[in-house]
């Protein structure tokens, strides 16, 4: 019965097979820096001189952040270009993390009393031009079917840049009445904007998300309902991604085109630009034509990007165990090839017993590279923990643990007990430690590269140097938009947490309710 | 962590508020049927009358199938149709049987060694072109995305009928020697055909499916993996959704275009119109621009459309257990106010006893309705089992028990213990019976209806009694066209059961290497 369905460990069933290096990585890393001849399979080595020239594979983040990004992308395989412009493969590693998104949300939606459906992605052209604000804001992305089944359509047909419209369209079908709601619903689809500038994950021509569409009979409910859902994103973001976001509300020119309100998470990358990670809008009725007062809020293949984005070092990808596909891999060491059999035999059930735990762990066994290769290669992945096991560790029981936020000899243990209950304690507590760890660095880079501003100036030098200017805010629209073309920065949000007391707006001096966030932004 | 997620369980995620009658249903049912004043909210009284007058909301089965299939999806909202021609919006009750079907078959996929990604929908024309047989095959079904972002593209782009093209393009970047082999992928995603003549589930112009794509380093690897796939298929159709399902071989005419080989799996619906359920191709060389050979293999949304048409009866739809969103609903019974607490209060500790036990049991709760209104709605459902609570068996400390499939008094069981081990073995122990009586029906349906003929003539007569007929085939295409012409049968398959001994074709009488099925289909 599906209830009773026995889900066998992630890891097992995301990389099931016997370890295979996909191309994309040979070409990246190892045609790069083909290892000298000489190296015997599996063994350690020359393990540092090979580990130098590997790190050479992906562009140092502290070099040159954009081209860490895109070298991690490709390295790491996460996501490969379409040939499409703009478009995007998402490829296994990638889309498993996109997976862990989705398992996590998909529960909550459905404890907050959200069922999954499915909305049709063409859309009647009429539908969007009905919309006056909405066709204004999607308008310029529009990709238009006009042919089908080898004829001229009649009326040309929008692929979906969200649905709104046509969620609208079907609620006024099955609304009559008040009795009829609330009418709580989101699906798991694709969307197509016509971007211009596309980057992997963060904006690309076509991607996947997820939209919530709800309807309610007061407009209190409504706006529960929409904080409640930017209330369920930021806590996924903390605890899951360790992406200490900022919720809030956005300035009126930010606002979702037809909404009343937007809510929205916005999340500091690594090098200091604002990510809009999630948001909710308040539709109010500007989508209804019948009864009820309409909410709308989607999380995106986006977040996989911001999840990149926020850890990771020069050597490469940093995962939070949460939402990490593989949390430890285990890399058998051996010299001999008399070696050989009691190390894997102690490897492979160090596996199982962490599978067995509910530990997403992997054995690379492969003979085809060494053990070097292979630990330059898992932490260019971002797998949060290392188990080796060598030939002695075999005689002692015990096993050699490397954290990957702890570079170099300082996060390495040696002499963990292979005992497993004690080795299943200690590993759980160390990927409890580094997602914490990853959270408390991230919490700690965002709250040094916030700066209080109280006048314009004070946001220029901010918004120069890098940082996010966080100041009182009562001035007009046009105001803001001066901000956004002398620096470059948007209001990210008017956070929902503020201080107390009286505040003077830093541009105007007149009195200000409450302070917002400025930074350039992905 | 993900992987030690605990899962509510699935109906309480699905239907998590209170019971609402969605507008659809009022419209079709109650509209229709409006029940006499003077039922009082909850009570079961006049229960027959009205039961009779709120079975005519459903065309009954066994006068016209078709109107049946049409009401069924209308009443029990399984899905609606999109603003644009031949769409269709798949609602929370039919998208949670897509999503039952999703659970099962994703983790065989996993545990198969296949791997989850994501492919770009918009494939380049030029990409279909290439392909000579798959472009004659799906060109009249294309819709073509001519504008993007205000501009007429240079290059039209394809909305994927299905991915071949586009995963082979990446697949010969990735795999650069038999040592990249084999590479497993699956993708859950939407796809486009332009149809004409166009049935909710099971004709429509976008539907939801998975597609699996996998290259081999040997021939013998990819037929392989075809087998296998049509092997998850088979049981699947079988085990959850009870249907005898018949594998086996196409016949070159009806093989997919661009494919050596396709395996499909043959279902018989109440109608005894054939619906091909799923299919795997080893596609040989015939896509691959690198190495390997490759497969496909996919079942889509047109699953549910199946499960609708080869169960059910008059009354309305009849869910295998296995698959259905609710297995048990509860209608408690009261006549006086002063019953109601305590009915309400046992009915819902039975609720929670069959959650807790992981039966996916709803309490319809709800005082808008009666108990006579209650027990049609759930039957035209098709909820496996519905047990009855009223005072008095709350005095007795027992429920009342009915199953679905067996309709009227004899499906009814008075006096089971409401004591949670005695219930929850009751339940569990008839939701199998009825899982396995589901199938043997429709094993006894199709073994009915399939003729064993040894003549064209005796084809013939068996296809226009509206069965399936079985003989001897070693004809030629031709001959094939020519039978589909006469009789508008097609060959569903060479089925991989084939009886021993020499056998004469029933065409040409020459010698016969297999028997093909011949039949209507969908």
């Amino acid at each position: 019965m599906v209830a009773s369905l026995r889900l066998p460990s992630l890891t097992s069933l995301l990389f099931p097979a016997t370890t295979r290096y996909p191309a994309a990585l040979r070409r990246t890393v190892c045609l790069r820096n083909r290892p000298a001849s000489g190296f015997a399979s599996g063994t350690a080595a020359s393990t540092d001189a090979h580990r130098l020239r590997s790190k050479q594979a992906v562009t140092p983040r502290s070099q040159d952040f954009n081209a860490w990004y895109l070298d991690v992308i490709a390295s790491a395989e996460l996501a490969d270009h379409g040939p499409v412009r703009g478009t995007m493969v998402i490829r296994p590693y990638g889309y498993a993390i996109w997976e862990a998104i989705q398992e996590y949300l998909n529960v909550k939606f459905k404890e907050t009393g959200h069922s999954n459906m499915y909305f049709p992605q063409f859309i009647p052209y009429s539908f969007i031009e009905k919309e006056a604000s909405h066709v204004e804001g999607f308008s310029p992305e529009l990709a238009l079917v006009t042919v089908g089944g080898g004829n001229e359509l009649e009326e040309k047909l929008v692929v979906r840049p969200t649905s709104e419209t046509i969620v609208n369209h079907m609620f006024s079908q099955w609304i009559h009445s008040y009795r009829d709601l609330p009418l709580m619903i989101n699906q798991w689809a694709n969307v197509t904007r016509w971007e211009m500038r596309t980057k992997p994950f963060i904006r690309t021509l076509e991607f996947l998300w997820q939209e919530g569409h709800t309807a309610h009979a007061t407009p209190e409910e409504a706006e529960k309902e929409a904080k409640q859902m930017i209330e369920i994103y930021t806590r996924f973001a903390f605890e899951q991604t360790a992406i200490p976001v900022i919720g809030g509300r956005k300035s009126k020119l930010e606002t979702f085109a037809g909404a009343d309100k937007t809510y929205t998470i916005e999340a500091m990358m690594g090098d200091r630009k604002a990510l809009q990670a999630g948001t909710s809008h308040n539709l109010g009725q500007n989508f209804s034509r019948a009864f009820g007062t309409e909410t709308s809020w989607a999380v995106s293949t986006r977040f996989v990007g911001g999840i990149i984005m926020t850890h990771g070092d020069d050597t490469g990808l940093m995962l939070p165990p949460k939402i990490a596909p593989i949390q430890v891999v285990i890399v058998p060491i051996w010299k001999k090839e008399t070696e050989k059999t009691g190390v894997l035999s102690a490897a492979s059930s160090v596996k199982e017993v962490l599978q067995a735990a509910g530990v997403r762990a992997k054995l690379d066994d492969t003979s085809e590279r060494t053990a070097g290769w292979k630990f330059n290669f898992w932490e260019m992945k971002g797998v949060p923990i290392r188990i080796e096991i060598g030939p002695r560790d075999v005689s002692s029981n015990c096993v050699v643990v490397s954290r990957r936020d702890i570079p170099g000899k300082a996060g390495k243990v040696f002499g963990i007990s292979m005992e497993p209950s004690t080795l299943v304690a200690y590993v759980k507590e160390k990927l409890d430690e580094i997602q914490s760890s990853l959270l408390e660095k991230a919490v700690s880079f965002r709250d040094s590269n916030i700066v209080d501003v109280n006048s314009y100036e004070e946001l220029k030098v901010a918004i120069s140097s890098g940082k996010w200017a966080r100041g009182p805010w009562s001035a007009s629209d046009s105001d803001e938009q001066r901000v956004k073309e002398e620096t470059g920065a948007t209001i990210r949000c008017f956070p929902f947490e503020q201080t107390q007391g009286i505040k003077t707006c830093l541009m105007t001096g007149n009195r200000a309710e409450e302070v917002a966030i400025f930074a350039k932004s992905y």
